[in-house]
This record gives C-alpha cells, structure tokens and sequence, in this order.
C-alpha cells in the first residue's frame, strides 16, 4: 500500500510529471508550464469552533489534470471559489486528498483507478468446473430450479450472443456480493461481533464481477434498449435478493451458487463459438490484461477461459456459504477464504 | 496475496499442522490424531444436465478445526451428510474452500480472519486536524447544524464516557461508507460506467470503521440497553442516509465530513481525560496492535491518537467528495485516494 502524507504525496507528484495516466486528460505537462507557483497548506490555528481564514493551495499535478487556479485569502471551503470553464475538472482543494503516482513493474504510468497493481492476480485455470450441487432440500430444490426456469428467457433473449449475455449479465451478477457484504457488516456492527471475513470475501466477490463487467463492455457495447433492461433488472434483482438475504442467507447463497454453476456453462459455450470462429477473437482489452496479469498478446479466449474460473470459484464460495448455514452455524463461525479469487 | 489452488491449499493445511490459530477452536493435531485418511476431490464427469454420483470429502485441517469423518458412495453436497455434536463445527466439504495458512513477519500464526497481514499499516498521525470546512451554502449550513445538533443529545447520553462513546458511534460510522460504495457500485454496473476508484475508497472507509468498533469492544463492553440503542440507531440511520445518499450524494458526504469532524473533536477529548488519570490507560489490544502495527507496548492512548488520524482522513476524503459534487462532477470522474487510510 502507498503511503504518505499529504504534504509528501503533493511534491512528490510535482517531482514526477509524467506522461498522462488518463487517455482523455489534459497534458500534465501543459497544466505545470500554465500554472503558477506551488502553495504549500498552511495550517489553521483555529479551532474547530472558531475556524479563522486559511490561506491554502495545493497546486496539483494529478491524472485527470487541472489548471488551479492559486487562491489568497479568505477563500476557503470548497474545491473552486471561481470555477471557470477551464477549471471544471476537480481539484483536491486544501484538502490535499489526491491520488498517488503509481507505476507498473516497468515504470510506465498505472492507467487505473478502481483497482492498484498490487490487487491484480493471475487465475487458476486449473479449477474444477463440473462441480454441482446436488439439490436434496426442498429449499435447494427451489433454488435449483429458480435458476433453471430463468435460464429460459435468459436463452430466448440472447440466443448466441454470448458478448452481450457476458456483460449484461455481469450487471446482475456483481449485486449478491454487495449486498451479502453490506448486510453482513450491519450485522457485525449492531452485534459487535467479528465477522470472520466474510464481508471482505462477499465484497471482493462483487468488485470482481464489476470488473468482468468493465473487460466485457470493451467488447461489446450495449444498446439502448439492453440499457433499459440493465436498470430494470437491477431495481428487481437488488431488492429481492436483499429481502431474501434478510429472510434466508443459506437460500440467497444457494442462489448464487447455482447462478454461478449456470454462469460456467455460459462461458464454456462462449469458448465453444470462439474456437469455432463464429464469434471474433478479439484481442483482451488492456483492463483484463492488467487486472488478470495476462500476456500482452492475449485474446479474448483467454480472458473468457479465466472468468469461468473466477465464477468457478465463486460457485465454491457461495455454496460452502450455505452449507455452513445448512449446519446450524453462522459465517462468522468459519474463517472465510480470502487472498485468492 | 495468497494465491493457491484449493488442492494445493488443502496439502499444505495438512503439511502445517501448527498451534491453534484461533482461541476458542479444538486442538488442530487432536483433529489430525484422530481422523482418518486424507480424500482427494474426485473429478466427476457429469456434465451440467447429468449430475453423476461425486465420491469426495476433503478431510480438513482448518482454523476453527473440524473433526471431519470421510464419506464414501453416494453422499455428496451439503458438508455434512450425518453431523454429530463433534462434527458441528464447518467442514469445507468437498467445495475445497478453506482458508490459507497465514503466518506474521517474526513465523507466529496470523490470528485474525477480517484482515491480513498485507492489509495493515501505519497511520500518518501527522495529519493536520484543526481542517474544518465552513459551510458557506445553504445545504452545507444546514449540514453543519444537523451534525451540532445530534452532538446535544449524543453528550447528554455519554456525558465523558469516552470509550462507551467510541464503541458505540463506530456502529454508526461505519454505514455511511458502505451504504455510499454499494450505491457507486450499483450505479458502474446499470449505467456500464468506470468507478474512477471511489467504490473501493467509500468501503475502506466502512471498514475502517469497522476495525476501529472491533478495537474499542475490546475495552468498552456494551450493556444490554447500548445494544437495543445500537439497533434502533442503525434502522434509522442506514435507511436515512441510503435516502440521503440517493437524493443528494453533495450532502449526504458533507454530513459525513462533519460527523468525522466532530468525532476528531471527541477523541481529543479522550485522550484528555486519559492523559489526566481519568480514564484507564490500558494495554492496546491486540487486535489493534496487528491492524495498525503498533508496538507491542502500545497503550489505549497510542489506539486513540491513531483512530483520530484515521479519523481525519475519513473527513478529507468526505469534504473531497462533496466539493467534486459541488463542482458539478460525478466522483467517477476524479480518481479516488486510495491506498492508505
């Protein structure tokens, strides 16, 4: 983790004016030879109930750049006194909360900012896929063939469009995480309890899925009508499946499990149609490249082959998650499997 | 991170048969002394459609120990197909997921589950926290005085019980982040957008809180009628700001800079009345010596200035956040700061 204060992460990224980090931000260079000079903070002797003027401004170099304008006096509070139209991109103001100058491996600009280089990993590919859950319950059974009977629709909708099934359906597949993990914090909170690690577990279980969902848009684009549908699935499938995990975590993990084990099917008739070149073998969009730490020359196969294994592994963790509710326990009871995905 | 498949994973378990990794489990090596063979996962050839009977069970040595009896024909799915009382305890069952073997710097097991080694850290106490924003619009005046006025009550109730204080608003402290980063996270999936980072910043913060309520249970026990106020403060509070949060992001996190603004102002407080003998100036607890790498002679007072820090950053990246509201752009559009809390 990068670590420093704010005053130090402030000169050190004057030090460093590098080459744009954002495809579409305007030239660091341009805004440090237009700029004026550097202000340092200057710390308030104020108290928090007498808060006296501040003079401060940080004059920063930063990915998505800016002109700042120096600001004396008086001015304090938000981000732009004055914005112009030149000044509309953000500036981190005096709060000297600004992102740090992270590099890759080698010593070209970190593009991202929703994951860092030390989050990205490489899969194991070596994953069993077949492994199912024999619905015995009533309440597996339900969930088993829930999934199956909206595989239907799902089949109808999509036929073999498996770019657009991939990224819509990563829409809906990035939810269950987030609220299994939010709902699971609350929990921790209220009952002052430990949470076994699960909520990290659920929540990187759905940062995951989002960033299938970021690889796949580069691949196919969404139209307006499949927008339409993204919003309204989500308005259904977020509320129910947080009813449902107030109600029943064993079933609204079932769920998911079962989801997951349709999610590899999907992916491995995906694989099918690439190998047979019906659907083009586009090379890996560079998020996959950097997130799954993929050769430069890698190509959408293999960044299908490696988000079956994530949802491969997923599928393990959500029905390992209900069997333990299926035991009588509690999540917090069992150490959660973190570090890998 | 730790990246092993869960065959490997399951070997090296049973390689390092070490000392109990969590207080309250059964003795790992009675588990290993008394089980039987070792089951490797047999790869089924069923095919999604056909499930073919699966001969598996891994039998586990795991951190919150299991004595796990091999089943063999026919039984497959839930973890347990006959549990006894001994066998109540999780089992991985045969989805082979179960946590990796972490150990600390100096070769001793790593006893927590909600956080590893690599996630902690140093805190930055050189952070300036006399920062206050004035508000100057209508929405940030009406902001502020909302938070001055939950103060009132908030100090009748506690009077100068600090460290009851603490415990009890990191359960409230602990919402705003994640109720934020589930929103930012539902909108990137619906409207197929990059977070720019700020998911993964707001529900730092969330945990971050967390770890600060897991902390100060350590010293302040919650009596029965804390509890019932915890809850009916968290119903109200987490609905409030989800709200909050879907009408007015700008204000939802101007609130939130200034609830951390005050809570900088309560833990100098705390450490007042520490300093002064007032309060018992008790060994840190453990958990906070590993989470922010404190000395092992660390004191309640060295947690308190660190929560504070903590504290302080929450409150920059809060005010940050609403000035780029304020500006007129989306959070997506600023990298968040991330990498340090």
């Amino acid at each position: 983790m990068v670590m420093m204060s704010s005053r130090m992460a402030g000169s050190t990224l004057l030090r460093h004016l590098g080459p744009r980090l954002f495809s579409g931000a305007s030239a660091v260079r341009g805004a440090a030879a237009a700029g004026g000079p550097a202000y340092t903070s200057l710390l308030s002797r104020a108290t928090a109930s007498e808060p006296a003027p501040v003079l401060v401004r940080l004059f920063l170099v930063r990915m998505a750049s800016t002109t700042a304008t120096p600001v004396v006096g008086g001015e304090r509070g938000q981000g732009e006194a004055n914005p112009s139209a030149a000044e509309k991109e953000a500036t981190a103001s005096y709060w000297g909360v600004q992102p740090s100058n992270i590099t890759k491996e080698d010593g070209t600009p970190w593009r991202w900012s929703c994951f860092m280089p030390w989050e990205t990993y490489k899969a194991d590919v070596s994953i069993d896929l077949k492994k199912h859950h024999v619905p015995t319950t009533l309440l597996d059974k339900i969930a088993f063939w829930m999934v199956k009977a909206l595989r239907v629709p799902t089949d109808i909708f999509f036929q073999r469009r498996y770019g657009c099934r991939a990224m819509m359906l990563e829409t809906v597949a990035a939810v269950p995480g987030m609220v299994g993990g939010m709902l699971l914090h609350l929990r921790s909170l209220r009952r002052f309890e430990q949470s076994g690690g699960w909520i990290r577990a659920l929540l990187e279980e759905a940062e995951n899925e989002r960033m299938h969902l970021m690889t796949f848009m580069e691949v196919a684009q969404p139209r307006w009508y499949e927008r339409a549908l993204v919003l309204a699935v989500q308005g259904v499938f977020f509320n129910a499946y947080f009813l449902g995990y107030l109600v029943s975590p064993k079933f609204a993990h079932r769920v998911t499990g079962y989801l997951e084990e349709e999610a590899i099917h999907s992916y491995t008739e995906y694989l099918k149609d690439l190998e047979a070149g019906k659907i083009d073998n586009v090379p890996a969009p560079s998020i996959a490249i950097d997130y799954w730490r993929l050769p430069a020359d890698a190509t959408l196969k293999d960044v299908v082959v490696i988000v079956r294994a994530d949802e491969a592994h997923h599928r393990d963790v959500n029905h390992f998650a209900s069997d333990i509710h299926y035991q009588g326990l509690e999540l917090k009871d069992t150490p959660a499997p973190l570090g890998y995905h």
